[in-house]
């Protein structure tokens, strides 16, 4: 049977999923792919440390050149994380007329253009499915089996780590800072977990799904971000009360030739199947005008979820899978609305003084500025202090802040607790 | 550019569905397949009766000679349903070197190995996608996306009549005959629901799945059916009292050459994502040794959702997907369990009489027959009538119906009034 050579850059937690993927599962995947894979060299920084391959006999280089120059390596796969080299190592594989597998979200949303534009040039894939939501295949549902849609929406749980915080905060009642050092210690949060909880992580994956969902670029830091360290659990309970779970979702939705970008906390209704989503799993929800809602969810990171992906991609190259997707499509030039022109409902808390007339003179306020309460609770607090929690209809993000902003000058309002947005995913 | 024609068999709801999604998504499906498509001629019963075509220029036959024979024709779409003349068309269709679409179920389940055996001899596809799961790319996902996994088993909810009854009874407390009439009354449900409500659609899909999934040849009649219509309120009731909700399940569960294959209702944890998986939605839980557990779900019905697929399927063939899916794998011999001999919890409801001795006898008739119960709750009933609903622990089915028979001669016993099987699903 016919050999396929494969040379990886980087040896780490993806890479050794790979290699241990190849080996348990070695005889189906040359059943699928109709050839024997097999991984001839991988590019580490220090040869000595990696000598006990899971598979075979890949030779380790610390010298990327050995992988690029080898005219027997047909595929590169990339999983060494970070912009650079990474990037600058992919473009010389490809140039070098190798097709290339990343799970490199980083890469992928920053130089995602130039990659596959160097692809195409040489005729050869460029495939990133684990760059988003680990084992999950939401490139390739994108790119194929929604290729007759157009999609309109997308609404994701992508980040594991802060799906895993909120989890805990939400089924356990910890605070946030109890449930990132539980994070931490089962390896979910990294010591500096700006990324995961700050949304910067989600951002990434966001751009690299709406780039191909809409045929368009879109530059990660046009996306509005907020993260997940400002919810509280009394936030959470409240949700609770009114029906909701607190998820960091990553949006996108097309109006006309503008898009609607965002990643935050927000409050879903709890009977909906995103609700369910907990610890470190992803969900992605894609509306297309055919199709109409489609969710997909599984683990969204690990060695093995996210080698599976890679292996798929490796697997579709080899049994040559034509090179033709969106090769007719434009790319579409499209504007990124400002997070203040958007319409939302939002959850409101506020501190305020337990008083005769507050609640008239915020409620003012509100009305004063086109927004439109659907719910409010009122509840006594320790001292002569009350708080109130509001949700409102949809209004524009806009008129919203410059509401908060004026209730928050009154001198009988103390401080304004929460601002969290409410997602209306369900279409049924 | 160059144009593809296609030829379509049958002209109903998806037939219409798949003209609309090619009308308004026309730019889409070209840019995506890089082809112009065109649906040259359709066969119907009676053309007098089609005489508005959606698109194009269509021409309606009545002689099925007409499409066969029609040598520009490359792709036949069979949307006719049943199982002949239907599979008849396709294998002949194949034959004259035609590709083959088709969203029917039945046909697939009974006469897949034939039509995909017909599509290899010719180097031609044969696609079915729309045939489980409506608009849900479950076939693809399987084929393509986990390619790289040993799939170890599915869970799926995969017929959406039956989910929109249980549904009902779960969020409105009607019975199972008021859901019924009001299925039939939104057109969910035919006026002989028996495919549906009695399992016999899930099996075909569940078949189907299974073969694919496992490289084998499932006989659908091997498949352990029960269907829906013993579902009571009472017992959707109890099921929430536990942190359950009632699903009809297709579960397929590959245990070393012996395949566990069943469709019924079963009790499912309330905070799994498939537990919200609600009305006419569908969803398939797979785990892969590597991937671990996927989700996906959506509409499992419907001329928009189900042309989804079917206009997906037709755009990879004219992108030129290479035909090696599978093409190295063996079909494996594999048994199929008999019902007995699986392990389950279970759910049962007696109705007894409320006098004294009565649990002991029941527990002592339990314990003869290794049946271990987890829970118990006994309620006091009109009369001198009692209920008692117990939860098991892991039991051979074998020995649970032995005890339940016993138990139903009990002079204390007036009925076993239900017996649901709870599915442990979760993974964390």
């Amino acid at each position: 049977m016919e050999k396929v050579k494969v040379g990886m850059l980087g040896y780490g937690t993806i890479g050794r999923g790979v290699f241990e993927i190849m080996k348990m599962n070695r005889a189906y995947i040359t059943a699928n792919s109709g050839k024997v894979i097999e991984i001839s060299r991988v590019l580490v920084r220090d040869v000595e440390k990696n000598q006990e391959p899971l598979l075979s006999d890949p030779t380790f280089t610390t010298s990327i050149d050995d992988i690029i120059n080898d005219g027997s390596i047909q595929i590169v796969v990339e999983l060494m994380g970070g912009e650079e080299p990474a990037t600058e190592y992919m473009l010389r594989a490809l140039r070098a007329g190798k097709h290339v597998v990343t799970a490199n979200k980083l890469a992928v949303a920053v130089g995602g253009d130039k990659l596959i534009g160097a692809a195409r040039e040489m005729d050869k894939h460029f495939f990133y499915e684990a760059s988003v939501g680990g084992g999950i295949p939401i490139i390739r549902q994108i790119n194929e089996s929604l290729n007759a849609n157009r999609i309109e929406s997308i609404a994701g749980i992508i980040n594991g780590t802060s799906n895993y915080i909120l989890t805990k905060m939400s089924k356990q009642g910890r605070s946030f800072e109890e449930a990132l050092a539980l994070a931490q210690q089962k390896g979910y949060a990294e010591a500096d977990p700006t990324s995961d909880v700050g949304g910067f992580d989600a951002v990434y994956k966001l751009a690299i799904m709406t780039s191909l969902s809409f045929f368009t670029t879109v530059d990660y830091r046009d996306i509005y971000r907020e993260g997940i360290e400002k919810v509280t659990a009394e936030d959470i309970e409240y949700a609770k009360r009114f029906g909701y779970v607190i998820k960091l979702l990553a949006i996108a939705k097309l109006h006309g030739k503008q898009l609607e970008l965002r990643v935050h906390p927000a409050m879903v209704r709890s009977d909906h199947p995103m609700a369910n989503i907990n610890n470190s799993y992803n969900a992605i929800y894609i509306v297309g005008n055919a199709v109409d809602d489609i969710m997909i969810s599984g683990k969204g990171a690990g060695a093995m979820p996210t080698g599976s992906a890679v292996v798929s991609d490796i697997i579709s190259i080899v049994k040559g899978e034509p090179i033709v997707e969106g090769v007719g499509v434009p790319k579409r030039e499209l504007g990124v609305m400002d997070i203040g022109e958007t319409y939302m409902q939002y959850y409101i808390r506020l501190t305020v003084k337990d008083a005769a007339g507050v609640l008239a003179e915020i409620s003012s306020v509100f009305a004063r500025h086109q927004v439109s309460i659907c719910t409010l609770v009122q509840e006594k607090m320790e001292g002569d202090l009350a708080q109130l929690i509001f949700t409102t209809h949809f209004t524009k993000e806009g008129s919203l802040r410059q509401a908060v902003e004026a209730i928050e000058k009154l001198d009988v309002v103390e401080q304004v607790s929460s601002l969290i947005r409410i997602e209306e995913l369900a279409k049924e």
